[in-house]
């Protein structure tokens, strides 16, 4: 690695371990004010911070950039206005810092409990949008962290102008300016570095495509918190209610395609299939959803005349489409619904439409996903609707944070002791 | 790597992933029977595995293992009567497998909660002691996971025996015997193949020196758990209560000197040391203490007469002992003593003394370690003595499972959620 990335690297680690401890220090009023301090310049300073970004467009369309890529760059009034607001809603969620919980006497006379405290530093990976610039910096603040934030190298200009307002904010606040810092440079070997050094980095919070989680699942010694696909099922079971099984088939696929917790397969229990498929298809036919099925559902739905029909293939049942097209698959019951959904879900979310108390309690139990509901619809497995407030992104892990990721995600807990001179015998 | 070996642990871990279905879904009653039945059927075979033991003691003499290791490897009466009490006691420990908690009803209507869960497929990599191949055992059972145990090959005879019979245990209640696997081969390239294979294995929890901590850092891509070194400190505050002082100051170090737990470096507030050193040194000097004396504790301890003095250098601020030597320092008060020792603790467990109100609680929220306890002994910091009821390791990690690991610390939780046919808008 070039050795000048790698000293500036190292150099920013220092400082954010260092500013780590103050962070940690700071009373929720203090964290709070750096919060109220940014949003406050964020407004004040929208025209310089579009400047930068109008900066960082030109130099995106010169590079031929795609549309999609280019309006995830923009940064509209609205979009700052979303920021401001994001900040605003942080300041107002409870401080998880501090907290003690399980707190409980023990026959020796000692007192244990645990209790709540920052994680330490926090590395954010992520790819053009730069409002994640602030919303990564406001949880982060917020749970008393610091954080090395690395944007796309698209954003850098505007991501410039965001780390000097949240410097501001931090300082006026009386907090390190270091609480946050933003790697200024675009060599992709800041990436290398900022992944391999577990000394000042506690955790990394990737948030981009398969490409960066694959590059750092290979590469990083530091742990990391990750956010993968989304391969979502819904099964219908022979108990479910048609009315809630409709509605629910209808809205985990249609509501909106391109998110993580979108249904990508459909199950259906054999017996309630010529019911329940035939009329769904007539809900997914007015958004044109491309079906595609295996031979007992594709002869079913051919049967009621559904026009955008394909062939399923073991390949469907491992794609996340993030477009109107589902997977449908005939199964003969529970058991056969979560031996597919453990095979090839991507263990983020899936639902049950049933009636039958027992088949919604084993469905819970069983199906090994960071979210699993009864009767629902999977758009709900989100840090918003779960009530945590905010979310950094949502866990495919299993350690430390599963699901939606909101301030306590970027908590630990130690022990703490309450003794009385106590001593082992 | 060796292709047979290489194929060998992929197919222990496809086993391995096949059995946490099965184990993650046994009722409670199941788990227990199978831990009933393995602690029955350990003493029922006691002269067998002192056998096998002996076979392993004999290779061991003849390859000249140390005799520390020896002890470690040796299985005597006692050590298989507390083998079998541990599992007992296990049987005893509450489920934590399938309890939610937070359940809380959002505006949408849907309930959702987290339900506690296995964390699916456990890599356990040890050293000599067989013992750990039952405790280890036993507690990835009852939390409802497979585990695949890699102990040190000097001990193999042993863990084939235990192995056999863990194994008949998990059939006789219905569990797959592939509950449980050990790694039957002493190549040491098992152990660079299960440590990357993230398909098969949800964690590693490797309870072994500084060698292998180190290599499984550089080579893993599984997560683990690590247990590292504990160099732990006690910090006198000049409101330390005196008689305190001496009690903790003395058990934190003499009561036992082998175990992480044990304070390395004492802190003295530089008020009060004049009054506590020269006290506590009568207390050392029947123990034999050895002294490493910054230089203003070395003036105050020489001009008291103590014998076994030497003066310390930087490197007794990173150096765990595990023997009866004391580093000791004289601190300008807390913020120099937390300064110490945030730079130079493992993170692990650390001790104020004092009567001050301020200072304790400051003590305990900025501490940056594991376990941070006040007027309480060093020693104390352990699963048995924090009510965990027992414990795989104790944790140097912020992620995940910090401190004493327990049961808990082999779940993980899931999102769960009740709904009644709510849908997205």
């Amino acid at each position: 690695m070039d050795t000048a990335i790698s000293e500036y690297m190292e150099q920013l680690g220092r400082r954010a371990r260092a500013a780590s401890r103050a962070m940690a220090r700071a009373d929720t009023a203090t964290r709070n004010r750096a919060l109220t301090l940014i949003a406050a310049a964020i407004e004040r300073e929208a025209p310089a911070l579009r400047a930068a970004n109008a900066q960082d467009m030109e130099a995106a369309r010169a590079n031929g950039l795609a549309p999609a890529m280019l309006d995830r760059l923009a940064l509209s009034d609205k979009a700052i206005a979303t920021m401001v607001e994001g900040l605003r809603q942080i300041v107002a969620l409870p401080d998880p810092v501090g907290e003690i919980s399980n707190l409980k006497v023990r026959p020796t006379g000692i007192q244990v409990g645990q209790m709540r405290v920052p994680l330490g530093v926090i590395g954010i990976i992520y790819e053009a949008r730069p409002n994640v610039t602030v919303d990564a910096a406001g949880l982060c603040i917020k749970s008393g962290n610091a954080t090395i934030l690395r944007g796309g190298s698209e954003a850098i200009h505007c991501n410039r102008a965001l780390a000097r307002i949240v410097k501001a904010g931090l300082e006026q606040a009386g907090l390190p300016a270091d609480g946050v810092q933003v790697v200024d440079t675009t060599d992709r070997a800041a990436v290398g570095a900022l992944i391999t050094m577990p000394q000042y980095v506690d955790v990394i919070v990737p948030r981009g495509g398969k490409g960066l989680i694959a590059r750092l699942m290979a590469e990083a010694t530091v742990p990391m918190i990750k956010h993968l696909d989304g391969i979502c099922h819904v099964y219908i079971d022979a108990k479910a209610d048609l009315q809630k099984a409709l509605d629910i088939g209808f809205n985990a696929k249609c509501h909106r395609y391109g998110t993580c917790n979108t249904m990508e397969t459909l199950l259906v229990e054999r017996t309630i299939a010529p019911t329940v498929l035939p009329q769904l298809a007539q809900r997914y036919l007015t958004e044109s959803v491309e079906l595609r099925a295996d031979a007992e559902s594709h002869a079913i739905l051919a049967a009621a005349g559904y026009p955008h029909l394909a062939q399923a293939t073991e390949e469907d049942w491992a794609t996340e489409y993030l477009a109107p097209i589902l997977a449908v698959k005939i199964v003969d019951g529970i058991d056969a619904a979560m031996d597919h959904i453990n095979t090839w879900s991507s263990k983020h979310t899936e639902a049950i439409v049933t009636e039958d108390y027992s088949a919604a309690m084993r469905f819970l139990r069983e199906v090994d996903s960071a979210s699993v509901l009864v009767n629902a619809s999977t758009r709900f497995a989100d840090g918003f609707e779960y009530g945590l407030g905010a979310e950094i992104g949502i866990s495919n892990d299993k350690l430390h944070a599963r699901g939606p990721v909101g301030l306590e995600g970027l908590t630990s807990l130690k022990y703490v002791v309450f003794g009385h001179g106590e001593i082992r015998s």
